[in-house]
């Protein structure tokens, strides 16, 4: 009864660890895993990692991998960790290249899920929700709130999401 | 553009904490809003504390007054967060009533948030998503899925929520 | 060069945990393991669980075993993790048994190391720490402070230890 | 009856937070009155920010502060928080300058205390108990053992303190 869902990994703050000889933060293995278990998640998801990439070195070629994988999935609900800084653009890349009557949406988180005071699990709940139940399409999904890819950017300075002007 | 929502809280597990004197559970002011920081969620959402109970002292009076106050409000969407034992009892008392063309979304957690480990967070994210996006009726939103106020159970050996055989 | 020590676990509120079906907390296994992990301690520990009891039921059999146990070891200083509310009772039993030479500190938690707001990591470190620097006897170890076993009581309104009128 | 004790602040890993905005790790206040709290910590403690700095960003100018600030200090025990890269260059410069017959204990953090998993709060806990009953000197607290200033040194590779050959 349950339909199946894939999580795409591709980094982001999402994934962050600290790596305590360098006193560098570092990515080693995704937490998706580690909180859909805390989440006591029920749900039929399987879980790739694409790639392992802070935001800002996400380029057209991870981006490129990124559609590849959506379009290669076969379940109908996607959802993409990814970094918040350039998780719009990522959205439009996926969406620009016909998403295939897929529901996909994008989060991230603003604080690493492995420090203690991460939004990262309250995000992944919220778009694991958001791609059971919203109609075929790309959307982010961050601040408890869901928007279409076409119509929402970052606030950089305020570190939220929020709808473009027109 | 975004649309208002509620969250009732009822108590449960969810606001469960430690009380070091005695060494016992016990309630004082529920964590919503500071799940919703943590989460740096961005909806428009009023919380109302109807009452702080366990879910096994919840009696008929006192789902009365959660009905009453899901009628009450005018927000369209309404999450409650709520012990799970008797979740699915509530669930039914305010589809019976009679829901009043509003999206109602119960939820809670396995374990309090003010412990280390809880699906509280996860749970809350999913519930208003599906609050926010679900057509009018009740829901019971856990374990990162959501069931119709008929069709669900919880499992008390396994401590999940699942499907009820028809 | 390091000197060998023991930690003796007796359970209390140290080691509860929150059973996630009953919503009760309840015994396992000790976490004294895993939080000298988390401090990365390099000390030569043996951590032997002589039992895993509250502190209101730890009765004059249960202390006569800890007694035992601490002559027993060879190590000559010893660390005991015991619930608070009878924690200065088994110090006082262990001194009047005689102690053998061998510096025992008793140490405790009030709120449980599964907990994320635990004062045990606090308390561990500074017990093991003592262990090692105070000639031998049997002290209490709270709130950063070291008590001789005859001058220490816990202030159960307050949830602290002071030292005891003469 | 309980002596006065001082920690003089310096930064290090100890007090490292998450910039959600820039991803990257700052320092802002100290997380050290927060964690005497949290350890339930009943001392007479003075708090003193001397300096918010990366330990290889400590030069002989900040490392002279620190020895002056010790010497100012009427306090009989000193805890300094250090970064762990050079808290034994600062150690060494302390006890050149002649520590003037005060206990002074150097320690810090592999990983922030604002992540989940720090040992800050142990070797604290472990800090402020040395400073307390070893006789004069200058020591570091790290990995729950104390080493003399002059018989330690941190393995950067393995990102513990050891003895240092003679």
């Amino acid at each position: 009864m349950a339909q199946p869902l894939a999580i795409l990994v591709a980094g982001g703050t999402f994934d962050k660890q600290y790596d305590e000889l360098s006193g560098r933060l570092f990515f080693r293995d995704t937490h998706v895993g580690e909180m859909l278990r805390l989440g006591r998640s029920r749900l039929d998801i399987t879980i790739e990692t694409v790639m392992m990439v802070d935001s800002l070195d996400m380029d057209d070629e991870a981006r490129a991998r990124i559609v590849e994988r959506c379009r290669a999935r076969s379940e109908r609900a996607i959802v993409i960790t990814h970094g918040t800084d350039t998780m719009v653009e990522t959205a439009q890349a996926i969406a620009q290249a016909g998403f295939d009557g897929k529901t996909i949406v994008l989060t991230g988180a603003m604080v690493p899920y492995a420090f203690g005071s991460s939004d990262g699990l309250f995000n992944l709940g919220s778009a694991l929700s958001f791609a059971q139940v919203l109609p075929a399409g790309v959307y982010v999904a961050m601040n408890g709130q869901h928007f279409d890819w076409d119509e929402v950017r970052k606030n950089r300075e305020r570190g939220v999401f929020e709808w473009r002007p027109a």
